[in-house]
């Protein structure tokens, strides 16, 4: 790899997420340099760049997007930011990572698409679970005929612990937010686009979830074009850990995923037979799913190839998360071109 | 049990089902003779009676209705007569054990209804699922409260093979002869009514289902009274076997069950870890269910407790078929309210 | 089967294991006549015949020999009777099936082999685990060539409880008594035979069997006549039950199995995942091995084949675990050629 | 952490190990700064500081025994060169991070004890394997009691593909090189010292290795002195990858740990149900162990605690390993106070 490019990465936004890339692109993906971090928390930039021998930090981003020795920039920063931060990088001519949701508006999204297209750089939104070798294989197992015609597709989400009310408040409802992973999964386990969705649910965990509007328990049934159904259960609150599992059906076969857990071990007494709960949530669970998508990002720029999720794959959740939406509301299968 | 009243009981129906009910009850179920063998063939009569010691046989059943020392039957006979001798046994005094399904028809099951609850006898109809250890379980838990409040069931149920279209055509669709295991199912492992159905389902496995007027893969969500959500899958067709499992999911935990196999054992090699496939139908699956549902039928008479499964619980689930057609007709969620 | 001719079995015994085999060869074994019942507890005899329609019953088992109609034996006797009652039955023409083991001397042992081999009759030894589906398996795999050359073979196998000393006492030891079972199972899987063997064992669960002269846990090597090693653990108490688990290694692969148990439902909450506990003892865990067995005795007799299991078999282990008493003793290796 | 004391690492040995524990030091455990790395290959140093951001580097390792600055070495040369380098690096006043094993020569290995001892510093060798979450677990079950008294442990080892026979010369023997780990394991699971080893095994693998005068297929029993008893089984090779577990019984129940895989999949066809491999080999197997070790090294040394594995635990396997190699040879149990 000696006489590759090293490609330079500003980072955008230092908070949870950002560490996590920044870190990632630092010490696990090769060829790469994280060139600047910015933060309007200058301080958070300043001890994420000092931890990974980063030289330059600024609050304001803009300098990261005047900077034209970057070739890349990672968008870590809140959600309402994103696509006008995707549209500016594509402006700077700068490939973008940028942190999934894309945008609760279309119309936002829209224009993000726009720019990246227009631009030709390269967009790729951070649908991390896509990189979980979980569901990977059971994408290839699809992919490779293993199964056949798809039938029936199967995704169960369920997180830990529900978020406070606040933060329900602001997320765009469950399906918006959480679900929004489970239809990214159920297109790249499919292969094919969701057409219909009809949502059942209730409040079952915390009421307070209830008085903000949204729900916390729910199925949904998927009508794919290529004529297979899918469910997808969710809950906010899982007691035993997170759960993260799929199961593709069809002609050939059949492929399921169990849960990941901290280690193998099964102990057997009088009282019974008992392993480990599933990795508690998602920083355990998909850490290494981080790393994997920050290299195929880096890659496809590198080589320039098509990104793995690409920003029209940001947009589709979105759609059949409001599809779903409205499905609960009226009670009744809504087909997602009443959305579009 | 040297003192106890031995059961006499005389089975209708010397064809596949009968039989195994019949060695059941003459070999495996202590305190019970088998009195009587009757069947319109009377030479498969005869083949049964002879391998179970029994000495009397008839090709007319109502020799056995007519026999006061027979203290019940077990109706393994056609579907289309299975209202009607539960109305012939229960006005005979006899308590009845009968083959699922009822009757496709409302009014002949409420017919037969009035008659038992008329004659005071016990009725217990063959959802033989419910016996078995997996299913068992499961329900102990939920009643136990082991996963307090339910929110989200899961089954999951699919044959090896489709049956020929012409049995399809005589089988009042999918609904009515295969999801109506699950649909008892569900009934059974949540404790709680389903109000209202939504079921999506097309023609995958075979035209011939199609061209028949039926469907052969389906997802159907349903509605608890109890708040709960619940999804069934089922497909006519999986390559590697009968597929049955089920989950309940709720504020206390999860339990859920994995198929059964011939035997345990695991085999790597440098192509992979193999383990054994499902048993492979229903004879294999729940034979040892079968035992279980005749000898608590028995003990119910015995007893005089109520059986497990009445004469009621064989009309829920014809209801919820019902509506689940209707449902994937309309393309809309169907109450069951409105099928009454 | 209608023109086969029936196989007529005496059974001498009615104790625990007696039940056994009289019922499954009266009900659960096609072909088969239960012609007579002895036992020196004539009640016991009486009540097990009047259960399977058994019409003869006796005090004295040589009736049973005396009956020229009769053409086989079930031996359910106590093992210090074994040895004669086979060259009793071996010499009245009669076939045998005969429960481990043969006897605890090798003198006694050989005059019923020579009696078997001078009357031409058959004669199978309950080593009923060569039956279980799961230890079958892995024998089907070795015989078939997908462990390639055996290398490692692993069993174990610890009982839930320990006998009482008093038990113990007249039981030979437990290797005799417990591991005799495992010796077989090292035969029966690797298809080759035990050369020497090194015991490593004391007393870790109950002083009194110590006191009584015996060990509870130990752990033996096995070097086999092909090459092979083995290694086989024990304990006559594990607090989760019945543990009997076998494994084979080889240049071609590996196979392994797993206990059974009563449902494969896991349960998960808050405080981990628990499955069910091994089922609980011999009784539940082969009770189909012991019906399998009878059927592969009768199919010998009638098709006039070798028995799967042999007097030869009866005795090799009986070899093997004089050996690992000798090893454990002088803390040596020990070749079977030292015992002979 | 911001006032904690940062450790300087001198690492010595860019090779295989040497970069893993260089990359895990620089990027992955917190506090610590790779100062320098040394190795005679002077471009192997190079290459692998410009890719940690380590500025300087040496051919030769006495430079980084003289730097004042540096707190700790990390040995990753030759087995042959580590017993030297702990004693110069102790009389540097410099903690010790030293690769198994830690020389075949018991002389060798008390003069670094000696030293460590002497200068009053850390030593912490690469038992890497005690970090492994599988194996903690099984300890901490033991610690905690949950197992009871010990009375079996049962460890596998398998590798996925034997070594060339010329390494094989070199490597002292597959106890020496290969159960040496084990040797350990079984000391870090029971929390017991080994007091007598009896070992069977042969060359099943490559006859090349036999031509060495090594085997390549062994079972090693092991008698504790907490009196409990082990089985340990060895291959050089396993078709289906590198075969890792462990299970320790007691009194109060039993633990056993399965082999890790690349992901949770189970694939459903007509032929069977097939899961993964075993991940391949150590560097797969292990990377989190090693990162682990070296996390708890740093600790050690900031905390001034002891070091989880010392330089004790670095002699007692190679004695256990030495009293194996004889025992095979004389094919007798021997107790490792005839190796002393």
């Amino acid at each position: 790899m000696s006489d590759q490019k090293i490609i330079k990465v500003g980072v955008i936004g230092a908070g949870r997420i950002g560490k996590i890339h920044a870190e990632n692109l630092a010490t696990r993906v090769p060829g790469v340099v994280v060139a600047a971090i910015a933060d309007v928390n200058l301080e958070a930039a300043r001890e994420l760049a000092a931890k990974l021998h980063v030289e330059t930090v600024y609050s304001d981003y803009k300098k990261i997007m005047e900077d034209k020795s970057i070739d890349a920039v990672a968008i870590c920063s809140s959600t309402d930011t994103h696509a006008d931060l995707i549209i500016e990088a594509a402006n700077a001519g700068k490939h973008v990572f940028c942190e999934k949701p894309v945008d609760h508006s279309l119309a936002k999204i829209d224009k993000a698409i726009d720019a990246v297209k227009k631009a030709g750089v390269q967009c790729q939104i951070g649908f991390n679970r896509r990189f979980d070798p979980n569901f990977k294989k059971l994408r290839d197992l699809v992919q490779g005929g293993k199964i056949g015609d798809l039938q029936i597709l199967r995704i169960t989400s369920r997180d830990p612990a529900p978020p406070p009310a606040e933060y329900v408040k602001l997320s765009g409802g469950m399906f918006l937010d959480m679900t929004i992973h489970d239809f990214d999964m159920a297109r790249y386990l499919s292969g094919s686009e969701v057409e219909e969705v009809y949502a059942a649910g209730g409040v079952m965990v915390d009421p307070a979830i209830g008085a903000a509007g949204d729900i916390d328990t729910a199925i949904i049934t998927l009508k794919f074009a290529n004529g297979a159904i899918g469910t997808i259960d969710n809950c906010r609150k899982a007691v035993y850990g997170y759960d993260q599992r799929a199961e593709v059906f069809g002609s050939g076969g059949m492929a399921a995923t169990a849960n990941n857990t901290a280690n193998t071990s099964v102990y057997s007494n009088a009282d019974g037979v008992t392993s480990e709960k599933p990795l508690y949530f998602f920083l355990e669970r998909y850490m290494e799913s981080f790393v994997a998508e920050m290299r195929e990002f880096i890659t496809a720029i590198r080589e320039n190839t098509p990104t793995p999720v690409n920003v029209l794959d940001g947009r589709k959740p979105v759609v059949i998360a409001m599809a779903a939406k409205r499905s609960l509301q009226e009670n009744r299968p809504v087909k997602l071109s009443e959305i579009e």
